[in-house]
């Protein structure tokens, strides 16, 4: 089962001798022709030229009479000239201008007369108000170069220059092939074991957005000739290949020994995280992409090694990708051995752009929709500090991150609720949560790192909630305390309640397996008070060390049968079918600093916590009381 | 046939008023519920919520053994633990994690022995390397939030948490009739007074790069009861209707009266040039524009009065227009009752950034597909003189601005081909030409306001071309002459010569129409020393006043019958099958500035103009002489 990577090769020099080899082996790009009124946003394989005049005619451009202009001459205010009927043509916009005339008059400065004729009372000089043959574009000139991207007005051009139909550059198809005897395509209740095939729908998106065109392929099994058979056809119809393997090495294998039978291996094994197990191969002119199974290496590894390509057959330089520089808000350690890439979330609070590390687990797909920028980390560097400043490409635009509230802390869905409001109230505005627990909110705002905070801390002292430790950690104010709702805490159980746990003592009952939220989250500040009042020792309840990060997925290891009991809040419970045994009603607050208070991204998120939506939102997920959101507490 | 426009309200006031009326009146966006895999791009229509989790099993994160972690405790190097068959099962990464087992061990990290038991020589913590149930996702939380655009990993995520179908924005539906009797649809041999349909081709591209869904109709003729019928249809089958009517005032009556009849007219005249006579109707919810017929007012009314009502379908805030600031080029007047936008080329001339006008014609469609940037005049404001810096609405990026080298001066199509051949040699580079004569690309180059002119300007006094003049406006230096090529002057003459003109002194003959070149091209100073050397008084000659401002359209006015001789080149007279007497052969030069000399952009020029593909090129074209193309020639 063991696996050796051929090479640890540079990123740089892969893509750069990948294009080379693709290239001496003829990879170059198809064309076709097709119907102009079907070209926008293609390229075009050569230059275009004009197959007639525009206008093609002599026309009128304006509504008036054409007359010769020498029949006007000398016509002033005081001295019309008459001129007889024979003399002019009354004409619209875009008539032609008949022969023997080379002039206009508008309609508003001639006198028509009873007898036909008409007078002016001023001359006109020749070509005056005609558009003249060839103005705007002339036959055989040259509309557009090659290589260029058609526009909409291209079009209007190419049309008025008789072009109806231009060769651009055919879109190149890409094959995807998903690979895995467990892969099974998307549907609703998949057994364990079977794993959803989603990766190829990513990839299919990423290459349209590129201008190609995917193919995606059925599912093979994972065995060397099926495997092969696909390559084979997929090679046949296709301008690249993507070969989707499982993530387990033994796959790989498959893969690379598929490749090696059809074509050439360049190189197995790339100097990036995650993205390593990447394989550079080819098939004469037609890559053959070895991708690693787990998606977030997927995306890295088309984004990073086929995207070239596909630039290179569309003759794109490449769009530049956008730097930002930002602060970190967490340390991240990087191995010298690999050029990692690093999903993060950022934001501006008041001038400074922030940039969170999100979860770096290549399996976790919703990482990659959350992220708003990439901190590459170059070969051979550690990582860098908290606070550090780093240059991060942007996936989303600096606009949209300006106008994105960062919340931070306690987790609760009601944020998602709020974010999916605010968004809807005001298209230009976005709420991103991160949830770090309530301890860690404060910490974020402190650092000056978020823009609000949503916690729920005891003070085990007087049973209160949160003014204590606001009063502890901003002892010299400048934050205001929103109140937010009222939250049932409690016990989740399985459906049922199969082990009968009825209070807080049965924890440490013989085979019941607990499930715990992190440190610094209010749920876990609360359960290491309830143990103390209690009498419990937390090391004899089994999991006590098991760590969620939310909410929800305390209730789903319970659902699920891999854990008996946690302690968390009413909505969640409810939303699993659990069973729940109350334990306390507890104040989930919003903390926004001072200078945060006064932007209208702010009070937006204000007006919509005071709003009768939210009201009937959070009193449909059941669990919260709600007693006037979006009020100032006073602290003192 | 006299027309009023009814109102000449500002474009803010407009939208804003439109907008209004249309939401009150109950326009709003449909829903689809579609495959998520084909939903990239598209815009959610409420919060997605997860129908399973993701993983949905607990899973192994790694290729190894599944055990229970209690087993594992106490091993360490020194003192291994065996485990037997029964307490551990091999799993590949993804594979379920089986019942009563909470950790994996890696492969790398076991001793396989021959009984079947494996050793292991360190401890492991329960749930390590193993992918939790909803790490990912956990069903019923939001994956992601209404009005979002669906990105590719929104659909990978989607598809994980279980979600196979989702509810979108409908693409709108924008019904576009084109009307008028003189309008066929895009052909390559139209009639004097035909009139090619290309605004719907133009408008259709727009509208589906915006995310809508265009739907043409078939061009009605200039009859009230066939454009009400149309309209009708139109109104009933798509979510907004442009009606595009021709640009005779008289046809604008026909648009508003249907509007009229079938709904109601808000405003009819906006303070805008072009777009003046912009119709704002609907029908209920269904907005009907009347489009003017020029494609440049079509273009700009679209885009100010149509795309607001499509972003706000889309729930889209908008894309943030991008302003910059750049020297204006030339003069630009503006009338002080509408709000103007003006077409400019672009480019960067070291760091400054550069605008010149382009051809205000709003019939000239070919001015919108070259222009870089639009500079909005706003209401009130008479222009702008040259030199100033204006705020320009950029089209094209920065990026590609400051890749453009910007040539100036004299006409030759030999530049087109220089452009093509520019960018497909490097696709990140482009070249843009104005033709402003000799004289002009000169005056411009001196006030640094681009990188290179075309030049071929004759010193009547010893007969040469170029040093002196370079000598004369660029004392100090500072610029370098790079030879280009000979070219052929003479007279261009219809087919067959039907006038019988042989010589220079033929062209004052009785019946003979001359079409002349603008002062400061070096083809009318030529011209202008010929008349000289030949003792011919120019206002002798028929239509010396005539200007063009090409070969080509000089050559065309000819073709076209509407004179019969002018000045010009060779290639020009070849590609119109002109009749052609020699008069000389010209130095056609290019100056380039020793600032602009050594960038990148300039030494692939030279490179050009030293290659062999380039003489191929211009030999093709006939009527020019080459001898080492790209050298610098010495001025003094």
């Amino acid at each position: 089962m063991g696996f050796h990577y051929l090479t640890n090769i540079t990123l740089e020099q892969a893509k750069k001798d990948y294009l080379e080899l693709m290239i001496k082996n003829g990879f170059c790009a198809g064309t076709e022709r097709i119907p102009v009124q079907q070209s926008c946003g293609r390229i075009t394989a050569e230059a275009v030229y004009a197959n007639i005049n525009a206008p093609h005619y002599t026309a009128s451009a304006m509504d008036g009479i054409a007359l010769s202009a020498k029949d006007s001459f000398g016509a002033t205010e005081t001295t019309p000239i008459v001129l007889r009927p024979e003399q002019f043509t009354v004409v619209d916009t875009g008539d032609p201008i008949p022969e023997h005339c080379d002039a206009v008059i508008m309609v508003e400065d001639i006198v028509n007369r009873d007898d036909g004729s008409v007078s002016i009372h001023a001359a006109t000089a020749p070509w005056k108000h005609i558009r003249q043959i060839g103005e705007d574009i002339c036959a055989g000139e040259m509309v557009l170069p090659g290589s260029m991207e058609i526009t909409p007005s291209a079009i209007g051009a190419m049309i008025a220059g008789g072009v109806l139909k231009v060769k651009v550059i055919r879109k190149p198809v890409i094959g995807i092939i998903p690979t895995g005897d467990e892969i099974i395509p998307p549907c609703e209740d998949p057994r364990p074991g079977d794993i959803l095939e989603f990766n190829s729908s990513i990839f299919s998106a990423m290459v349209t957005q590129w201008g190609a065109c995917p193919k995606i392929y059925p599912i093979v099994p994972d065995k060397f000739d099926n495997i092969k058979a696909m390559v084979e056809q997929a090679v046949d119809e296709c301008d690249m290949v993507l070969l989707n393997a499982g993530s387990s090495a033994g796959r790989e294998d498959y893969s690379i020994n598929v490749i090696r039978a059809l074509g050439e291996v360049l190189y197995h094994g790339i100097a990036i995280k995650p993205g390593k197990p990447a394989i550079l191969g080819c098939r004469g002119a037609v890559p053959i992409l070895g991708v690693p199974g787990y998606p977030v290496s997927g995306i890295i590894v088309i984004e990073e090694l086929l995207r070239p390509l596909v630039e290179y057959w569309l003759r794109d330089s490449g769009e530049a990708k956008h730097y930002v520089e930002a602060v970190l808000t967490r340390q991240v350690v990087s191995g010298l051995k690999y050029q990692e890439f690093v999903r993060v979330r950022m934001g501006y609070v008041g001038e400074r752009l922030m940039a969170s590390p999100l979860a770096r687990g290549s399996g976790v797909v919703s990482s990659f929709m959350k992220a708003d920028g990439i901190l590459e980390i170059s070969q051979g560097t550690e990582g860098y500090e908290a606070g550090e400043i780093v240059r991060v490409r942007l996936l989303n635009s600096e606009l949209r991150l300006k106008n994105t509230l960062m919340v931070i802390g306690s987790h609760d869905p009601l944020l998602d609720e709020l974010a999916d409001m605010l968004h809807a109230t005001d298209h230009s505005l976005f709420m991103s949560s991160s949830h770090v627990g309530s301890m860690g909110g404060i910490m974020a705002l402190r650092r000056g790192e978020a823009h609000a905070a949503g916690c729920h801390l005891l003070d085990t002292e007087n049973g209160k909630y949160n003014k204590s430790f606001i009063r502890r950690y901003f002892p010299d104010g400048g934050v205001k305390l929103i109140r937010c709702v009222g939250r049932q805490q409690g016990l989740m159980l399985q459906k049922g309640n199969p082990l009968g746990i009825t209070c807080f003592a049965d924890l440490t009952g013989e085979g019941i397996r607990y499930v715990n939220r992190q440190k610094g989250s209010g749920t876990r500040i609360l359960m290491d008070y309830l143990c103390r009042e209690n009498g419990v020792k937390a090391g004899s309840i089994y999991g006590y060390d098991r760590e969620e990060m939310t909410h929800n997925s305390v209730a789903v290891q319970i659902a699920s049968g891999s854990a008996d009991v946690g302690m968390g809040i009413y909505s969640a419970a409810k939303l699993y079918g659990l069973e729940f045994v109350p334990i306390c009603i507890e104040e989930y607050d919003i903390l926004i600093p001072d200078t945060v208070w006064e932007t209208p991204m702010a009070q937006k998120f204000i007006e919509i916590l005071k709003s009768d939506g939210f009201k009937n939102r959070i009193l449909a997920m059941g669990g919260y009381t709600i007693d006037a959101p979006g009020e100032i507490i006073p602290i003192d």
